[in-house]
């Protein structure tokens, strides 16, 4: 097979957030698929043709791509921030293990980007600068008995937690629910990063308590980090609050 | 005060995956603090000061770059891979808090790059395609006990888990009893991904089973992906083989 696809990851809005790698890798193709928002992003050529699917179609833009490909041409798949955290990688890679054998020897190339949370955590400071975890909050895809063991899990253990998918129409209550759970693991005061749209017209960043988080504070394009009881919120007299979690347990007990 | 300190992520290795946005930071410092391998990647500019200090000085190089800023320059310091992530954006924050009342007026800006296992699971395929948690296994900095909750609790809860700092020559025994934990809790043929020195010269690839894993199999510049139970591996016969961890859990059960 003479085809290649590449999967892209277009960082988390500004092309100043693009790699050069990607940047190349997207002028390359001859044929671009992706969800339609993320399709927006890329920088026209002439000459490339867009083939735009809806939210949720994961697996059969993933297989369409993929027979482009094995016809013979150079074909990219683009998903915002990274495609490897909760996006399109896994699913050409599940795409092409349930389609003919073919396709396992089509040349097959993946592009990192910058994910969401880095750009949140980058805004307001360090919250990940400890051991974390990277949660999807949609149910879509797994129990949400699993979500909730997941959430209780981290927070036992001490991990800061940033939650990806954290609301849509058909997902309204979980978020909320998820702040539930981690108020009987975590202090009243936690710090809670909100961040919405990051990278893009329209950003948005909301440090809350985590006794006060709310569901309806956030939505589809939010990214939120959950702070451990070892976060620390430090205000500034000529800017927003820094946000960070040091690097050494106790690193401010007495 | 007029100074400025902008901590930047500059990557996995590859100039390629350096952001516009961090190569535009770093051309407009007047200094760059560092640890000595990532101010090599820093590419030139005449005028522009370097300032190499020792892996582990952290704090103290954080206190550095801050009391030039307080003076009035315009100083940038790096990490290789993301800042945010165990590395010197934390440093710099509780350096400043640590510092005098004066520093929290800094003009302070973070550039997010793309982080280790981003890039070390983009060139496998996206074994962290589901939720995951990411460990640093330095005991420098928190208690080994610790260490061992955070792995039994994020395998026993399903997380894919990347490990940062593996190995070092002072800590030489720490991720073979990782593994041993991790066997524990994990399937015998769960894939385990070693990165060494992704995007840069002598870049390695190796994918074991975790029931053969090994600690001797990693060294300083190692990122390690251990999968979940439904992480696959998928042979293919021109090329390495594909590991990635399916969005939704069971996606292959009968």
């Amino acid at each position: 097979m003479s085809g290649k696809i590449t999967v892209i990851g277009l960082g988390p809005g500004s092309l100043s957030q693009l790699t050069p790698e990607a940047a190349d890798a997207l002028q390359a193709a001859d044929v671009v698929y992706g969800y339609g928002p993320y399709l927006d992003r890329v920088p026209a050529r002439a000459g490339q043709r867009r083939e735009a699917s809806d939210n949720g179609a994961e697996i059969d833009r993933a297989s369409r791509a993929l027979t482009e490909a094995a016809n013979g041409a150079s074909v990219a798949v683009v998903s915002g921030g990274d495609h490897g955290v909760f996006a399109m990688a896994a699913a050409v890679c599940e795409a092409l293990e349930r389609g003919p054998n073919g396709w396992r020897e089509l040349d097959l190339a993946v592009v990192p980007g910058v994910t969401s949370m880095l750009a949140v955590a980058a805004r307001v400071g360090a919250p990940l600068g400890h051991d974390f975890c990277t949660l999807s909050l949609s149910d879509n895809l797994k129990p949400w008995t699993v979500v909730e063991q997941r959430l209780q899990a981290a927070a036992s253990a001490g991990f800061v937690i940033a939650l990806y998918n954290p609301i849509s129409r058909a997902r309204p209550w979980q978020l909320q629910r998820a702040f539930e759970i981690l108020r009987g693991h975590l202090p009243a005061d936690t710090p809670v990063v909100f961040g919405h749209g990051v990278g893009r017209a329209g950003e948005r960043i909301l440090i809350a308590r985590l006794e006060s988080a709310h569901g309806s504070q956030a939505d589809m394009a939010t990214c939120i980090i959950v702070g451990s009881s070892e976060t620390r919120v430090l205000a500034r007299s000529n800017g927003p609050a820094l946000v960070y979690t040091p690097r050494s347990i106790g690193a401010f007990s007495t």
